[in-house]
């Protein structure tokens, strides 16, 4: 298959989504699926969702459209979602509970092997399965341990005191919950950002638009 | 200025990050900045800054740049933050707490008037300032108290069995965390989804290529 080198992000960022409605049909017994139907669920053009899946290789039959189970998997691989990437979760507040017991790591990649935090009344116990270790352990953790990524769920200044000793023990990968900016600092990792509160300003302009 | 009419998504999306880090170089008291510099804080060319700003009419000037304490407040009028549409919460799970106790609602053009669950053991208790209710009680809340947005941190399936009610009470806008397809269901209404799934399955492929 081709290689997806030099893919925009944007296509990128729209193959998880690809990735979920597929499982969803695949779940639900549908074999096959158009480009324009695919195009409808996805909220994009037929044209959109040709251009996408060409990027990778292209898996369409003229005339039949696409199979479900093989775009599945072949989305799948494409994200290496059967790897299984070390990871450690830096924070078990509120966001952090959220992400330990909600988000299904294996079926995304990942594997969570290790939780810190520095609050004494979460340390030593348990969180998805894992006991709580106190966050000033985190890197002896990550020396002994093969630690592909770590998740970021504390605040901006707290990633702060971190960061620096997370680049030097040679953590490159991040998923990250604050607002500071790995990337400016260390051009040579690789983040990805939830930033809620600027999905929240994007509601807000979208409401204002459509009172306008 | 231009009205933002016809302004594709992918700006839009960008302008909460403009606002976050001039809101910072403006706390800093940095007075100006040059399209190059703000092009580097926001990971994009400078080109495609001038390109963004000019969108909604450019406030650049030719050899000195742009004034950060004006562009900031011209892109806080623009998202709209100085409203304050009425919001309520459903679901005061880990995820629904990191929402009202984090997010500052009211500099994003919000107000988390109430929230609801159905937990009986968290009904009645306090969240971010506000009584907790039974989440039977959110239509009749919605019939009497101006609703703007509804914030939906809750499961699929639940939000499957609220969205129709919600809709014909005449909710429009969701800030869905859900993996419920709502803008498919009902194409008039404004949803922004927050897929954190979506983003660790991006951080996969990334790291994945990065390896190649």
């Amino acid at each position: 298959m081709a290689k997806s080198n030099g893919i925009s992000m944007s296509v990128i960022r729209r193959l998880p989504r690809y990735y979920r409605f597929l499982t969803e049909l695949h779940s639900e017994g549908v074999l096959k699926i158009s480009s324009t139907n695919l195009a409808s669920i996805m909220n994009v053009t037929a044209s959109q969702v040709r251009q996408d899946l060409n990027c990778f290789g292209g898996f369409g039959h003229q005339g039949y459209g696409y199979c479900v189970e093989d775009l599945k998997n072949e989305i799948e691989n494409i994200l290496g979602l059967n790897n299984s990437y070390q990871a450690v979760l830096l924070g078990a507040g509120n966001l952090g509970k959220a992400v330990a017991r909600h988000i299904n790591f294996s079926e995304r990649g990942f594997q969570l092997t290790a939780i810190f935090d520095r609050d004494p009344e979460k340390i030593g116990t348990e969180l998805g399965g894992i006991i709580i270790k106190n966050d000033n352990e985190i890197y002896e953790y990550c020396r002994q341990n093969k630690t592909d990524a770590v998740f970021l769920c504390i605040p901006k200044n707290s990633v702060e005191n971190v960061i620096d000793k997370l680049y030097e023990l040679g953590i490159r990968n991040f998923w990250n919950f604050s607002h500071y900016d790995i990337a400016k600092v260390y051009p040579d990792t690789v983040v990805e950002n939830v930033h809620m509160s600027d999905s929240l300003m994007t509601l807000c302009y979208r409401i204002n638009e459509r009172q306008k």
